[in-house]
């Protein structure tokens, strides 16, 4: 068997923003992979952000710590994690939410660059009806964001909608 | 973070007969872990199994080489991955075959053994349709199996139902 | 126990038009709670709508009679059923039908609001492929709406698409 | 309207054993209801039970207290139902399980009897991966599931399989 | 192209016993290719049946006339297919139920058989809810299946199961 | 039974652009029905297209050959295909891609034109995660579609986005 003493794995999302179920699964991806870079997607496939690349980027450093590496992409998914050598994608699982375009996104990205494996982690069940969408819904309309984002982004969230 | 040099992974099924799906996943597991052990339920919770642990095991050794363990265990799934200091648990999603029983099974090993990650990698699309049980509807009926278990297994359901 | 014998119930939804589907969800869920409020949000979460919420008001008061209330909300629903007191929302399930972003919607707004339940009916079989979109899709090519929706609703949509 | 001061439900089962997730939508539906009947199917239109009948009656009464009736029963739901005159049915989803025997099952229902209704209560994410099946199976190996049932349940589950 | 004046389709089922939802799918089949055959599996791959295979037969026969042929089979259901010269195989689905099953099995047959296909038709939403299973479970404890089933096979089950 | 001599069957959908998996889906049906026409809708009905109708019709054309024909309709559905004395409707389903999108257009379009009859062939596995926005997703970044559409459109795409 070759050396996996290094096997990098790459979180990718537009985390648009960032919610306590992004963390739990890019914490859970740590402890089983020895590196993990957070790959923040510049523009969302389907629809436009709220938040820049940059505020999205300082959000996520803001709440991972200097161990954990975050970096934009512009690119396809397989190309960002090629240059960060990284031989698998985490993502989270929550229920069936999503699963139609990761599995097709999974595959895909196998037909693309068959040696990076995309790994999936079941999102931990008090953040399985969490998303980045919900959030804003909320924040939107002044309701409490406070158990389901770290504390910078609610606060950057009330300010907007305020 | 910890040393991740050695992390372990268990890759538990029932495998009654193994295939090529489930070959498939194992060999993906082995280039995002460093270590690969099979766990061989003993029984199945559902129904029973065509072929003996023993016979299974053989099967799986068979097809797998000498680098990667293979393992029975009549225990809890957390308690073998513990006796293997695995931390990660691989299994392999077909659409969403088995996902109901998979999602429910990962949450109850999270809350039994906290430390110990279920991951999940999609089924390739061509092997995405095969199932053991599939596999033995077939076989029942004289069918061609050549092409969804290894050769020693096609042989022996050959010989079971002729 | 508490005192159930005035349990409000808000039913609520975009309404863009309302269909014979949610008028069969409605008229169930006032067999079940004392009182029936259909909330109609003012603009959709995902997209404009096609009649002013003004105008979907009315639609539904022709539909439903005087017994039911019919309220226009620009607020988390939370707050809007807190407004009327209501113990419950009522939404419809058809088949698996929005089913990821109801779930999703239900946790959120129990995280928000405990004291508030919201309880799901399946939708009758023959509304079970029923949607305001589909409606709108069909009229605006011309087709037959007419055992889709109220009567007011159909003669409105053949006058936008004519 | 008819007066519904006094709104029945049933939430029926088989509780092979009673759950945490059991107990939860039960108390749920009495916030919802004026009277909660919880229903014992005898028998499992599917497997055999692990409890009797009786086993199954006590464990629910000694975790619901007195103001809820807990009664067996060995005819169609919707006799039961009407036998307590109940107007309603109340049933848990986590996610989709069970999703589909659900929703068949609710239509049938209404076929037999359409003055009934088929209430439905999203599971709380903490129970969402809870089943009977489940604990069983995790006892049957001596795993803890303390977390999961009630006392009396733990207590007879680790009695049965020690 | 090939003469396709005579297109062939089988319809494969337990049929235990044929419902109104079989029958529905069976003469939607009719329309669409010039000659239906019904096959009938001698027995079910999961359970027991309830109706002898000539039982089976006889309702399906009386129930569908003399231009549709009735035919049990005891092998693989694609060398069923090859007997009658079928290119088609035709089978209803009801919302997602037995889709995972079905999808599985198609897959399985065109490895087994590529130039036989299976086509599918949605259940009538009248029908979507229907069941075999769910047929006998509400006989069993005499409920009235007169609208589910033709009067032949609820005579049948009526003397069942009084 | 009436002559079945020339079932003609209409494959509907955007092609913006054709896939292979689309083709496949195309020239099955070409196996069951004696004519088979492919219908491009002019626009589509949930967002903006990036080919022309008349570059899609192109498209299909070239890989399709002349005993296919390729029209394009910007009226309902059932329409075209009452033009075209159509009794079937053929789509392809992915895992269930699109499978509720799809459930209801099938219930909708019966409820138009009951005579007319909606089929689904399963995609082929090597097929099952492609989209026409997977295609276009990938050919943004610069990836390499070569395997997943006709070589002309990877040509086309390659122009537009380089």
């Amino acid at each position: 068997m070759a050396d996996f003493s290094d096997t990098i794995a790459v979180c990718p999302g537009t985390y648009d923003p960032v919610t306590e179920g992004h963390l739990d699964i890019i914490r859970r991806a740590t402890c089983l992979f020895s590196r993990v870079v957070v790959g923040v997607a510049a523009v969302s496939p389907r629809k436009d952000t709220l938040f820049s690349a940059p505020e999205r980027v300082t959000f996520l450093r803001g709440s991972l710590g200097e161990t954990i590496e975050v970096d934009v992409f512009d690119t396809l998914l397989v190309d960002f994690a090629r240059k960060w050598d990284a031989r698998a994608l985490v993502k989270g699982l929550r229920a069936i939410s999503d699963f139609e375009y990761e599995f097709q996104m999974a595959q895909l990205n196998r037909k693309l660059a068959s040696d990076i494996e995309t790994v999936y982690l079941m999102a931990s069940p008090e953040y399985s009806f969490l998303s980045s969408s919900g959030v804003k819904e909320i924040a939107r309309f002044g309701g409490n964001v406070n158990d389901l984002v770290p504390p910078e982004v609610a606060r950057r969230l009330a300010e907007l909608f305020q």
